[in-house]
């Protein structure tokens, strides 16, 4: 009996419908001969979208997303500085609100720095690690504003917002990943100036932890963990942090490991509510849009995320080392986004 | 007619008294025969001081140190994890208190890759910028919370205070820096997501650099910032930024830089209202203090940009100079935290 996923498209602005073409291509030959039907539905959601209907995310829209399986997301927002999008915020009206409404809780953001792909560090050593990013709390939520606004005597206030609740769930994710990992957390926060926050965070990591001895757990400021993640990356395994720690962490993570061109994530609902999402960690990069110049790579390995979350693990391993095998071949000629993305595709019909 | 200046000293803990002695040692060699003299007071003050009374920063001792011209602090902070110290927060109440209390609104921490360095990263360039850090406001101010502390339904809240009164000196104090620089200011911020503060960081940055047509400004998001901080540090002049993405990027920039043993800051006030602070950037590091195993440079390099706050440019250069020279002849080989800083001091005298 064939299984329907129901995958819900967002190519969205700049490289994003580039990206995804490759990412649906290599998703259809992973899982040609499956018994798992895909039926997807493209969304025009982004700046684009916004420029012509004003519309950013609707009520619809957001009903619509919510009833697919899963959904897959190229990236969004329009060219920067662009007057027309002033009073856009494509990022949080659109992205963001779609992590939150979908409570996507768990923000997952590997990092692998693979066999012959150049980096910035002189001598990197071995880097594979996962972070696991809070993805609907802390500095995200909008709690913010302010007061007598374009005067000398303005005030702006953005509240960090931490419960309880949205930091057990994500630290409970982040333990029984290390489990099936090498066994080692990392928490990183900035416990002793974001002391009532950064309090709450490393109770509950030292009350998890007390229920998972195997562990090993340790803990860092975000500014010393941004040394370490150039001086000494293999250090770590699973790292557990805020929602905007993880933010800057994982955009350095991906400069370490060879550029954003190669990071890929998952915003997870792990239980099931709600769809989740996946996308490269990269932006809409609109000054190289349209040019084939992107890498597809970072979507690719998104689909992997979202094949492994769809319970079709060997289908996301082969994915994964169809792009290892791509990577390993890389030589530093140029090819156009859809020529690494047939490359990997026809890796996975051999 | 000499000159008198009051210095106020506070060596603090674990390496802090090892790489205040020998930045006092340069300090003496350095202004030996100027028409300055520096009448120093030593304040005991840190995690030894609390263990011992209780007290970290008491209203007598703050009214002491205000009324000296100028503050060298080695670094404070005990054993991380000593239980006595589970109530105390010597960074709160000690560091970030002198910072708030004497109006150090300019976080200067200057960034250099000195010739024969080794950095982490294989391709350095030329690095060469300043990160004009604002000290006094953002997420920083302490206004955070909880409610149901230790139950399943507790919420902590942190909010980030922004003014802007406080954003436009700081921003007025980098433009300025950059006119006697290389002419180019970057933003760093999160304004996509935290729009408020982000907002009005950009229009006040926006305003100041009409008046100043000559520098060029751009714009980085904080987690984009950190990738060229490792792919194109050399890209940055003057970067100015909140308290808490100015804390993240000075301690990655001491990283790319050969590490935090070289990287030195100052807490200035430029108004003159109250004394500034010099301080290296790394903390007390009490794993390895006593054992003479601390690099005193970015100690050293505060006394510079100390002098240098003081008006004396020339002693100022002088210390620079002395540590470029000493750190160009470094040749791997294992030296004390004393024979460093004589090595600094004679050449000074010579
Ligand atoms: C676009 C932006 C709102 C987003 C974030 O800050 O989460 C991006 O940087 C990311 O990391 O996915
Ligand atoms: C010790 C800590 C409070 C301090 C800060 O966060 O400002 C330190 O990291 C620094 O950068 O001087």
């Amino acid at each position: 009996m064939p299984r329907n996923v129901k995958l819900a498209v967002i190519p969205g602005d700049g490289i994003g419908p580039e990206v995804v073409a490759e990412a649906e291509k290599v998703l259809a030959a992973a899982t040609a001969g499956s018994d798992v039907v895909f039926d997807t539905t493209h969304f025009s959601l982004g700046a684009a979208r916004y420029l012509e209907t004003g519309d950013t995310l609707t009520d619809a829209d957001l009903e619509a997303i919510a009833a697919h399986d899963a959904i897959l997301l190229g990236a969004v927002g329009g060219v920067p500085g662009d007057a027309r999008l002033k009073d856009a915020n494509i990022e949080r009206g659109l992205l963001l609100k779609l992590r939150f409404e979908l409570d996507h809780y768990v923000n997952l953001r590997p990092s692998k720095l693979y066999p012959g792909v150049p980096g910035p560090l002189a001598d990197p050593g071995a880097i594979d690690f996962v972070v696991v990013r809070e993805g609907t709390e802390g500095p995200y939520v909008g709690n913010g504003g302010s007061i007598r606004r374009g005067t000398p005597h303005e005030v702006a206030n953005e509240t960090s917002v931490n419960t309880a609740y949205g930091i057990e769930r994500v630290v409970r994710y982040a333990f029984d990943l290390a489990e099936r990992r090498r066994e080692k957390i990392t928490l990183v926060h900035k416990t002793n100036v974001l002391v009532h926050a950064g309090g709450m965070w490393q109770r509950i990591v030292d009350a998890v932890a007390s229920e998972h001895p195997d562990v090993a757990v340790d803990y860092l400021h975000v500014d010393a963990a941004t040394i370490f993640m150039v001086t000494n990356p293999g250090r770590f395994d699973v790292i557990v942090t805020d929602n905007l720690f993880g933010d800057i962490l994982t955009d350095l993570a991906g400069a370490v490991t060879g550029g954003i061109g190669l990071a890929a994530s998952g915003n997870i609902n792990p239980d099931g509510a709600f769809p989740s999402m996946f996308e490269p960690v990269h932006g809409s990069a609109p000054d190289i849009a349209g040019q084939q110049k992107a890498d597809p790579t970072a979507a690719i390995l998104s689909v992997a995320l979202l094949l492994d979350h769809l319970g079709m693990q060997d289908e996301a391993d082969r994915v994964t080392q169809a792009v290892e095998a791509d990577i390993a071949e890389r030589d530093g000629s140029t090819r156009t986004t859809t020529q690494i993305g047939d490359a990997i595709a026809v890796r996975l019909q051999a």
